[in-house]
């Protein structure tokens, strides 16, 4: 390693040189650490060194102004032309724990894990996490403004790293989000998934990271999406993301959602339970066979149903947690073994206490391992030596049950919900076919995709009202056509029995709203059926994401949307509908007829083909869509083109 | 402190007695650990040796079988009648931060939180938290079985003992609940907030509850209405609970719901406000004012809108956090200043840059508090020095940031859901007035007490139905009464617009449910209502819960319910609604009316004075009532009467 500084001094006392030019031997990689005003000068001049790659510390380009933004794209074309590759501008350096290769503030622990992040310091907090959590990482990659090496680029690199089992990425833009999900698709099927943590769910944070680093975030729900088709996990704080590495790096993983719980008292074990259901994980009765076991070797206090409380059998001979643990792991009663509350502990009490304590924790975790069952502990004492030594061993250690739970809770429903798969985007139809944006227009565009509406026809005048609504049939619907949410401002009416209401209802409106024009429409029965809402989004990185949730006056209260990369085939679409919690309500809830699921699928999945066919559609919503016994009905859609928009496609 | 053992041997080197009639003096408290077998003898011959107080750790007793709870509660009376107090058994000790009392397995850190806890390990994990956290105790209960003195007591002791601030509880029996609430309410009007960690959110909780303290626990939603009453605080974990401790024993409290952000770094700034946002918190942007005085001092990189990047100006100059802190302090445009990320790490960096770092903490919280402003800091370094000095100064500091954003958005709902009051119960009529628990019988019962009904008449012939029809007025509904759900089994028929098609409803569910009897009832109009659920149920600790959510077949479906220890006024059955998510859909959402809100709300405190009045009343669910744009009809009622149990009241 060299130092280069323009005055030559001792840096930590060490010599440096004035300019690389003077340095003994080409240089491999060029830490570029000036101030912004030096960073083009300093770029030249490595690559004249023959510099290979160049890490770029220095900061103020891209993230501050247009002129900034130029100078790093150009000084990346630069990069690239000379057969180099440079990271950040705006970066805090990188690491490679398997060589001296240590460009970064702080140490990383050595380990499995690939870090890639767009900041600095969330990476250093990581680091310091997965210092206190045992978990150790194999590369740090602090990727900046990303003028030439992004986020996906380090995920493809980590893909072929053999020391690298799991990755985890903080990102705050995707760049070219469907490559990043279709690389993160392929690291999963390699066995190496992806922790993905990010921001832009809120406009105030969407805010400062335009300004951080010149992102441009996607909506959460294009993340969300991303997840689903590509199999990343998303995390909300950097806690949570070594929660999950940890549980991820385990040799044995959960295979679903049973758990069984055991622990030294019932406050710990009960809590336990309560804290597993709430993430979503079961915890069941034990069958008697089980359950005598258990009794068998414990007191007569003990519970030994699930949650398993030893009541204080552990204090009366410590082998009795390894004792329940290899009678639950062989049972094959459950996915996942839970140890919670004191254990972890006895080996700070006295030196005794530990060497028993540790006998007793290698003996637990091979009964688990051995039986092929995944083993996690929440212990009070999760630094201590035994819970070091458990994690050493493959066993997660957490300090919180809730974390524990929330980790878990994710990994089961990943298992439920297994990737649907990253999709290609076809190719655009240049010039795209011109269509109408009004709402005969969009009826029309949606209609020839094959998305069944009711039928309409359009009026301007009275007369025309009731010649439409006598060739349609009573009873009808008349909606003022111009306003964007129409039933906010009183412009639909339903329930239009005949021709004097149609009048009165034709007059009212129009003094009232002055509406462009209107449509009659042909009124379907509600009763049985029930609204969802269909649509789908464009995001600036992601592209078409298709949704669906529960529609009409609902959807706006009800958070239970489910996402996907458009396009999606029905099947995909069958399975989005079947994953809202409101999918009860169409497969016969309660005595209720079992709707058809199958025409809603086939039009949401249209919709998708139709979004992913035509990148000048921003975003189409179908609200609602109402699903009937046999087939759905359009009620009312929708659309807004894109507007022109260079980053966007 | 004397050591008594019955072999009179050296115990950890100090001598003992043999028995406690040989102590030099009578004792003043005796700590009984000896086995269950000997429990009777030590209680007896403690009370003869003239101690007032026992602390019975003894195990094996009222959480093992029925024996063992006779005899505690004897052993209980005994000690009562003798003018004395017992605390246990199967208890985990005392301790008394003040005083020399420490009668328990693990050192408390000297503080303001008192603690009561039915779990001795629980009690360690929060004594181990808190330490972790800079939060110490002032006094320690672990309450065991509650025999004699229970954890309403010890709270209510805890209100008259100065040292004590704030108070933790973690409590699986409530025994009387309704007392147990309104100690905590005048624990909370005396400044000293009561936060809580219960179990029994699951049935796999309970099973275990019950077999470790013998404890009765109670539903969910009758801990959420004891806290929605008392001003109690519920947390979920014992982080969580330390984790509120520290809010609410800083000296300023948040006023409310908008939070001011500030950090060195977009990512950390931008995660912070993602996560405040998604806990409730609003994080809106500066006036024009404040964010140019930020500009002022920030480089042009920075970010001054809400939340402030301050972009390396940390590390320019440390005292910006400072100057950022208090600009945003003095402003009045936050009621709460959120500082995250690194600040807190250079005091680990050297020692040059560890005295800056405290005097910037000290100014920063000085800023601050001077403005009367609630300033909590997350920190990458949470137990560095400057982050104790910050704690020691009365700014909580955490070391992650939804943790943070967690107990600050549980201060901020409870500025926003004011404590309703505990309502005393009515004493109940002896003998109780009888009523039938039919369908018609429980309709005259609710009718009434005032909760209005559509018209209905009984019948149990096809001639009677047709009868009754014709009186009336058609259309009408027609159920078949007997069925617990009977929207499920198809037992209700709605919309029957003539005689024809009533004979053939008639016909058909007569011949497939086999009916005890029939109602036919006026059908209304659901058009422009919406369906409410209004119910009570009677928790065996806190007596009778009134609840309010969304009805009909949302119900089950949408978890937005709003509970209340009945019985309620009218005024704060308007404030229950409108709490609920939902309550948009009542209030003219998107061009529909204004639905009665107070007619609802007539029903909704009717029903909970019933309630109240009649202990017999296990359980009443009104699902839906129709709540109209003039008043509010119940379409359908079920009630179960209190099977006999001596648990209950």
């Amino acid at each position: 390693m060299f130092l280069v500084n323009r005055r030559g001094e001792q840096i930590l006392g060490q010599p440096s040189y004035r300019s690389l030019a003077d340095l003994p031997q080409p240089p491999e990689l060029v830490a570029i650490v000036v101030r912004a005003a030096g960073f083009e000068a300093a770029v030249d001049e490595s690559l004249r060194a023959g510099a290979r790659a160049i890490v770029a510390i220095t900061a103020g380009l891209g993230e501050k102004d247009a002129a900034g933004l130029a100078l790093q794209r150009a000084m990346a074309d630069r990069v690239r032309a000379a057969g180099a590759v440079l990271v950040g501008p705006n970066c805090l350096g990188i690491a490679d724990t398997g060589t001296d290769l240590d460009l970064t503030w702080d140490r990383f622990r050595p380990g499995s894990a690939g870090l890639i992040s767009q900041s600095g310091n969330l990476g250093l907090e990581l680091a310091q996490l997965g210092d206190d959590a045992g978990l150790g990482f194999s590369r740090f990659i602090s990727v900046g403004n990303q003028a030439d090496v992004d986020a996906a680029e380090c995920l493809r690199a980590l893909i072929d790293h053999p020391p690298t089992r799991a990755i985890a990425v903080y990102v705050e833009d995707f760049v070219d989000g469907r490559e990043f999900a279709s690389i993160a698709e392929s690291a999963a099927a390699a066995g190496k998934p992806v922790v993905l943590l990010t921001i832009g769910a809120t406009p105030a944070s969407a805010r400062v990271a335009q300004s951080h680093t010149g992102a441009l975030v996607s909506e959460s729900i294009a993340v969300d999406a991303a997840c689903r088709a590509s199999g990343m996990y998303r995390v909300e704080t950097p806690q949570q993301m070594i929660d999950l590495l940890q549980l991820l790096l385990a040799p044995h993983q959960p295979a679903g959602r049973r758990v069984a719980i055991a622990g030294d008292g019932g406050g710990h074990v009960a809590l336990a339970a309560d804290r597993l259901i709430a993430r979503g994980l079961l915890v069941e009765p034990f069958s008697d066979r089980l359950s005598a076991s258990l009794a068998g070797i414990l007191p007569p206090t003990a519970t030994t149903r699930n949650p398993v409380d030893i009541a204080g059998a552990g204090e009366e001979d410590v082998f009795n947690f390894e004792r329940v643990v290899r009678l639950m792991a062989q049972s094959g009663e459950a996915d996942a073994l839970v140890l919670t509350g004191y254990f972890g502990g006895y080996s700070e009490q006295s030196e005794d206490y530990r060497r028993l304590e540790l006998e007793v924790a290698g003996a637990m975790t091979r009964s688990a391992h051995d039986a092929g069952r995944f083993l996690m502990v929440h212990s009070m004492y999760p630094t201590s030596r035994t819970s070091q030594q458990l994690r050493q061993d493959g066993v997660p250690v957490y300090g919180d049950i809730d974390e524990a739970a929330l980790a878990l809770g994710r990994r089961a429903d990943r298992i439920a919900d297994p990737p649907l798969g990253v999709p290609p985007l076809p190719p655009a139809t240049h010039p795209p076919a011109p269509f109408a944006t009004d709402y005969f227009g969009a009826r029309q565009l949606l209609a020839e995709a094959g998305i069944p509406f009711a039928e309409a026809r359009p009026a301007e005048s009275e007369h025309a009202a009731l010649a439409a609504a006598t060739a349609i049939g009573y009873p009808v619907v008349l909606k003022a056509l111009g306003a964007t949410h129409k039933s906010d401002t009183g412009g639909v009416r339903l329930g239009i029995s005949g021709e004097a209401p149609l009048k009165d209802a034709f007059r009212e409106m129009q003094a009232r709203l002055r509406p462009a024009s209107f449509s009659v429409e042909k009124e379907a029965t509600l009763a049985s059926g029930i609204e969802l809402l269909i649509g789908v989004k464009r995001d600036r990185r992601f592209g078409p994401i298709s949704l669906v949730g529960l529609g009409g006056i609902s959807a706006e209260l009800i958070h239970d949307l489910a996402v996907a990369l458009a396009p999606i085939t029905v099947e995909q679409a069958v399975a989005l509908i079947r994953s809202l919690r409101g999918a009860q309500l169409l497969v016969g809830y309660r005595g209720r007829p079992r709707l058809d699921i199958e025409a809603a699928a086939r039009a949401l999945s249209a919709l998708s083909q139709l979004a992913a066919a035509r990148p000048e559609l921003a975003e189409v919503e179908i609200n609602p869509l109402l699903v009937l016994e046999r087939g759905v009905l359009t009620l009312d859609a929708r659309l807004i083109r894109q507007s022109t928009d260079p980053e966007t496609r």
